[in-house]
């Protein structure tokens, strides 16, 4: 984090927001400001993808898709706040930490809750990343169960290794004998566990009806309002701004880079995308270019304080040709049915922006460093080696625990809904309402 | 107000954007800043309410809805400007402001106009309240009558008694011998005024055709847009950190504690009110599980500066709670038909909210003052009497104002559409257009 | 700026944000803070665009408009780094800038980062203007052309006659004899230029097909959405506060001041363009409204620094009179087919704004400056004068070099899709899919 501001004093807690304490001045208040705007930015992702991932979906689910995204925000902060944060910020055992439970110990400084309120969003968009994946088959109290696990347990564990020192932990991804694992605001952190849980959810609870024919051919099931799903994206990229340049928790001249760079990855990633499905499909396909975009997005989260502009839009564009490849790969190949693409984006590009750290970090151009860990910048392969061994832990602690989980509550509670409840749709089943009352839809298997 | 920032000099004007102006370094700066940053998302809530308010309704009455949520922040903008804000905190005559009428004498000093952009975004959202209740029946003309007459007079007196001293006034209700009466952010001075004021309105207009059957027994009218209605919610989940953290009108620490008071109190409403519907209908009812969640926010408005973490997920959650049984009582018990359950979650709640300052008010243990006033934390009985007064009075006010008002419209202009446009919708006879052209669409009764 | 400020030194870079980098305490830091939010807020106003045109347009082309406003913004943020800024900004030929291309020489300093995202998202502003005119019937591959085109070199040519020097520029427009042409934000430089390339990519690409019947009367076309459309109209107002009260790309109390001037005018655009056709058709129409309301923004933009209460109230309702006037002059008249009316609201209404500085501008007022420029402030013709020359050239060279763009990509890719495309609808033509697969529409011609 001293790369952002070089102002950081040495033994000081990693959070610049908490170091700066003792200083009661406007920039210690300044920095409260800007993080808690950022973090209703983020916060408000959480609508960007119940648009999203709504959007991309049939009308006979829209209801579902909503109170899954609403309801995961609304027990995760609760949840986070009891132990999620504890396990990612407290004093470590050396495997996660074991205090502030509750909060305990930290209500007597203002500073801390607004800490504690951007973990909370963050771990709310690990949280909402698996609804989209497992969306219109999945029952509700199923959602609720393993969305708590999640939030509890699968995401804090992982951040206190990444993250832990921000406050009294110390995470061993930041301890690597080939450098501190980067992952400034979360390509790994939050994005790839969340794809990754949503492997793993998607795999579980298996394709929905009608999705493979008896060829095994995928088939399109499209989404029943696009232009609801823009505005989830829209949103989205928006709120991002709050994410990566927010991650700073300070109010200092490195969030105009930051954003910049967070705005040139995704731009790149959107025409990368659009290129690529033209010259397959013949058509600028709309929902493949958005989900570029985001995959531009996820991609930039980790190395956005660290990269150059042009670095930036190296990410992003490979994440947009990724995105696409790896949505076929799911879809045609795997047979892995992912409504919305959340494994593509988030998981995958998640892994490539944590990789490319790797390749494109160039901290004596952008941050006054001596020298740059990027291997396209001299920098040799440890920070390489730190980011796979960072995006591969995340692989295996996320995707594993999982699949553990969703077979936990497969076995238990039941993870799938009824054949006559899914092809009614969820919102009746589930709800006892529609999304559309008084319009004329037609329901396709 | 001292409470949240501990600077405040003694004498100076009881806001801290205003008194800090002699000063004009960083520090005056970022309170303007914030304050103007936080009156944006306020303002950004009456889309949420207008999306909310026409999701919940039908797509015949969409347009009408969406107009009426957009005039009355027009018309109310310039009212505001023009009579209420002099009458809120202008000099005083005892009963009301009698100075600052269009601005006079304010001016001079650009640290006042960030004032009179966060009271006016108040003001609006105090007035577009009622349109939920009224929706599908009620005159637009008639609307804009009354909502002038809210924005000009009811609201701006009532805040004239509670925040009066913000400025150059001082209300009756800062200066109570129980102690001053806590709405820090407006449950009671916005809210509940706005929901009494719903509630005559509903009164007076009455039923909906059809909603209630010749057995007198409630008939449910579904939404016809619960993606947008979420959107909306999602919205002024958002937008209430501007409404609650902004509150402060200055960038201090404690808009970070506030902030998560007020998210751990909406999302303790939405965990309730879902679990109780849940309960009683055996589904989890996705427009019972919004308007939890906004109970929870209107709930903690008046307490979220002076409550600890516990207390705002109790108040969230009875919030949650006693809105389901609100929505019953009105709507079934009392026969009155609020749409959108305006009544419960601004009036109800509103008031719930208020009084569980002085139930939770915990300021020792927040705030760093010597003792604090809440009955669970040893501070006795008078902080509730003053809450009760206070609650009790916006109810007498607005309520009674509100059923002469809404009488008057009724036999002036008429507060009601005829039969006919009312079977046809809104939208065709009051602004001779469809919400959405083309696409097939039932029209119920 | 030094209006609005009051202490930018005499020589340093007209853009205080710039200006203050030498002190690197928490004022400057504060100024990248604020910029920054208020650059995300117009980076918001993509989606706000792109609502309230895929709203106000028919079903059957929803996509279409959508991918239009999102790669607009996606192209145009990669386009603009490249060329455009350098062009903007850079040290000037006479004509142009000719340094700073792909951001050289900049990168060292951080708050250059802010500057520049500041003004991508305003590039893109001007850009996205055009969609909303040329929409139903333009193919996508052109689109992409010709936004190019005016992002890399219509746009920020002229830019740099009016904003040159907040870098290393010095345009013409600053130095006019009669005085500095007065565009605070942008009424000119981004409303007027989008508006009159609208202008000429309607005129260029004709009516929608069955727009004008055999009669060669007007009909009309109604849009398929309005809650989509009213949710695009608030975010376009909510983004607007970043947008006027941002350009002063510094944390200062004039920020208020800007604020409510915006509101006011909006306010008073949406009063007066419903009370317009109100009288006119009784009805009070919402799309008109809306219109109103933006009408008020854009011509508000200009002035919203210099002018007082009063005068944004005159300027905005005065807007929102013209809107009306200009839709039927432009609809009826000229046989111009503007689906949502961006001639009249971006580019008359621009105008308008623009020369109202020359009525209105009433610095002695409220900048604390010696003397009003404004002619209702005894301030003379001078400014007058100085705006018509703004206004005039920005007319000349955007409708110009607009003309001339369209007819070149008409001649070479073909500006307009096949009648059968046009009747199908583009979603399907030009991008394989349906924006609201499952719900019966009717497509009407």
């Amino acid at each position: 984090m001293n790369l952002v501001s070089g102002i950081l004093a040495p033994g000081a807690p990693g959070d610049l927001l908490l170091a700066q304490a003792a200083d009661a001045g406007p920039q210690h208040n300044l920095d409260i400001v800007w993080t808690i705007i950022a973090a209703c930015m983020v916060m408000f992702m959480q609508v960007g993808f119940a648009m999203l991932e709504s959007g991309f979906t049939r009308a006979k689910n829209a209801v579902n898709i909503i109170m899954k995204n609403l309801m995961d925000f609304g027990v995760g902060s609760i949840a986070f706040f009891f132990v999620g944060f504890g396990l990612m910020f407290g004093a470590t055992n050396g495997f996660c930490g074991t205090t502030h439970f509750g909060f305990a110990g930290l209500d007597g400084r203002d500073e801390h809750y607004t800490f504690l309120l951007f973990q909370t969003v963050f771990a709310a968009t690990a949280a909402t990343i698996v609804s989209g994946a497992v969306a219109e088959r999945v029952k509700f109290q199923a959602y609720l169960a393993y969305s708590f696990v999640i939030t509890i347990f699968i995401y804090p564990v992982f951040g206190s290794w990444a993250w832990g020192s921000l406050l009294d932990g110390a995470g061993w991804l930041e301890r690597l004998s080939t450098g501190t694992f980067c992952d400034f605001a979360g390509s790994t952190v939050v994005h790839s566990i969340g794809g990754w849980l949503a492997l793993a959810a998607a795999i579980v609870a298996g394709p929905r009806l009608g999705k493979y024919g008896p060829d095994r051919k995928p088939r399109a099931i499209p989404g029943h309002n696009i232009p609801l799903a823009a505005l989830g994206v829209f949103i989205l990229w928006f709120g991002w701004f709050g994410f990566n340049a927010g991650s700073t928790t300070a109010g200092v001249p490195a969030i105009g880079r930051i954003a910049v760079m967070t705005n040139l990855s995704a731009a790149a990633g959107a025409v990368a995308a659009m290129v690529t499905i033209w010259a397959i499909t013949k058509k600028p396909d709309a929902s493949m270019t958005m989900n570029g975009a985001l995959a531009g997005l996820v991609g930039i989260t980790a190395g956005c304080a660290t990269v150059t502009p042009m670095g930036a839009m190296a990410i992003g564009a490979c994440a947009g040709v990724l995105v696409v490849g790896s949505v076929f790969v799911v879809d045609a190949i795997l047979k892995i049915d992912d409504p919305v693409g959340a494994v593509s984006v988030h998981g995958v590009c998640g892994a490539w922006g944590t990789l490319a750290c790797g390749l494109f970090n160039a901290e004596s151009v952008v941050g006054g460093q001596a020298h740059s860990t990027g291997l396209l910048y001299g920098g040799g392969f440890a920070q390489l080696a730190s980011q796979a061994a960072g995006a591969g832990m995340a692989f295996v602690w996320a995707f594993g625990l999982g699949m553990a989980l969703f077979l936990a509550v497969h076995k238990t509670i039941g993870l799938r809904v009824s054949a006559i409840e899914e092809r009614r749709g969820l919102d009746i089943g589930e709800h006892g309402m529609e999304a559309y009352s008084g319009f004329q839809i037609f329901i396709t298997e």
